[in-house]
């Protein structure tokens, strides 16, 4: 989105003065290796647009942006030892390039650095800075749990999938507006408006992930299925399971108890399966439902009409696109 | 030792208070298992006897004891991982008794959890309590990296053993005993001299506990040797390779490049070679030095001189346990 590129700028920049890469190197590099991967750089922007809304010099806002990046990219380090995923932003993935063990500890040190880019948080809003931070810390290593256990479990409700997704992705991003809005002087209701608005902005957006993973744009290169592949219990899935018939619901349950080599049936049958019960067209409206919902708290926010419509653009950019 | 009870007792209450047993269950169940194996306590009974130098009633830094406890356990636990440990207080690790992935992201909730109670400090303390825990927490890491790093090099110098040790048990040790004071209203002078205390009879304890595990009484029921099984590179071994002919330290490179299944020939032959080097009693002059340095930050206390003889005392208990 154009209205971002110069809070990407301000970012890259800052970024660009660190050096991470200290003394041992075998604990500095795994780190520096990884947030120089680069990705979209979601959480820093919506940290410095927050900001931005109610004052102008970025300055401030980028140990917030800082932290908020490095704490994902932990999680990422984590995650990706306990997915066991091999290729992240198109590279190796930190446990297969070094070890596992460098990314365990090197995940922890990027952690604790998260922590230490907020010591430059004005002294005015560091208390709540920190309390938000950790609360919002707390809920994603519960989201990855839940995420985790839903794989073991065959009777997920949908309601339990919207709650992980919440804590695993959303309020991360909520936290990113929240924070960024804090460290600007925003009041109490505008810090609860944009948090509400980034944590149901972010569910919509991972209902979008899941539909774009199954349905997206072949296209733009992007390899469709791997939800189906890895059997994850998506929104897709959970809906399918809640409308299919008996007959149905069990083709389901043995499609989803087998990994392939070769997906390209499995993915194929299990297309047709979730076109049969247009689970697509439930998702794309749960979407909206959310997206709704975050807007509805724009228009709460004591801000300039033209800083709502930007917001607004964001959350229409946000579930619009198609890869 | 005798005056630490009352503070383990205030830890121990403190500790009973708090239920970690919250949901996802998967996730908060590591945490309890781990810190209800006990263990000594060192670190927060450190933290409480360092406020209570300062001032009577304990609470205030008794979120404090819990941060570093937790810190301390959180990088257990991650360790254990690494090291592949599978026995902890005389029971399973949490990545054996759970699995990795419970131990890595268990351990990472605790690590956030330790930062929440932080919160509870008064906002008088705050960010220099921050500052001082972040950057302990990214040096405990460094040392945990050189330890590793140490397993893989044949020219580990004793200077770089020692810094590695002061960063991996040290600085913990110290930081307790310094945020202990801080919280207490402690001036900067005092809350120096007695991290710089902390430092150096951590140094001196991790000798002692080298030594011990070679030269210990086995009477009390420790089985020794271990160090020299898993090829550790302790103050023992590098002082031998330094002081070595020849001959014996192509015996010593020689001995340190298996690992065996009956290791008690391999035992004797290193305790022989260590015999014959006299490192036992290097080791025990290094040792005296580090705590003859660390009494000597004692004095430097403005503090009352019945509570200097208690730090003296806790260091001369430190270092003269014989298990």
């Amino acid at each position: 989105m154009e209205y971002l590129k110069p809070y990407l700028q301000a970012f890259d920049n800052y970024l660009a003065k660190y050096k991470f890469n200290q003394s041992p190197q075998s604990l500095y590099e795994p780190l520096d290796y990884l947030i120089e991967l680069g990705g979209k750089r979601v959480r820093p922007c919506l940290a410095i647009m927050a900001y931005d809304i109610y004052k102008d010099d970025l300055d401030p806002s980028l140990p917030i942006a800082m932290a908020v990046e490095l704490f994902h990219n932990f999680s990422l380090m984590h995650d990706d030892i306990m997915d066991e995923a091999s290729i992240r932003r198109g590279k190796e993935t930190v446990h297969i390039k070094f070890d596992t063990n460098a990314a365990i500890l090197s995940g922890d040190l990027m952690l604790i650095k998260a922590y230490e880019f907020l010591e430059q948080v004005d002294d005015l809003y560091y208390k709540k800075t920190m309390q938000v931070f950790n609360k919002t810390a707390i809920e994603v290593c519960e989201g990855q749990r839940l995420d985790m256990d839903f794989e073991q479990r065959k009777d997920v409700a949908i309601s339990e999938y919207i709650n992980m997704i919440g804590l695993k992705t959303s309020v991360l991003l909520a936290a990113s507006l929240q924070l960024g809005s804090l460290v600007a002087g925003a009041g109490e209701s505008d810090q609860f408006h944009i948090y509400e608005f980034g944590k149901n902005i972010g569910i919509a957006f991972q209902i979008q992930d899941d539909i774009l993973d199954t349905f997206g744009d072949e296209a733009v290169g992007k390899v469709l299925g791997g939800d189906i592949m890895q059997n994850k219990k998506t929104y897709l899935y959970l809906k399918a399971i809640e409308l299919a018939s008996d007959l149905q619901r069990e083709e389901l349950h043995l499609l989803y108890s087998t990994k392939l080599e070769d997906n390209s049936e499995k993915i194929l049958r299990v297309k047709k399966l979730f076109n049969s019960l247009v689970v697509r067209e439930y998702a794309v409206q749960v979407m909206d439902a959310y997206k709704d919902l975050a807007i509805s708290h724009i228009v709460q926010l004591d801000i300039p009409a033209e800083n709502k419509e930007s917001l607004k653009a964001f959350a229409e950019f946000l579930v619009s696109r198609s890869h």
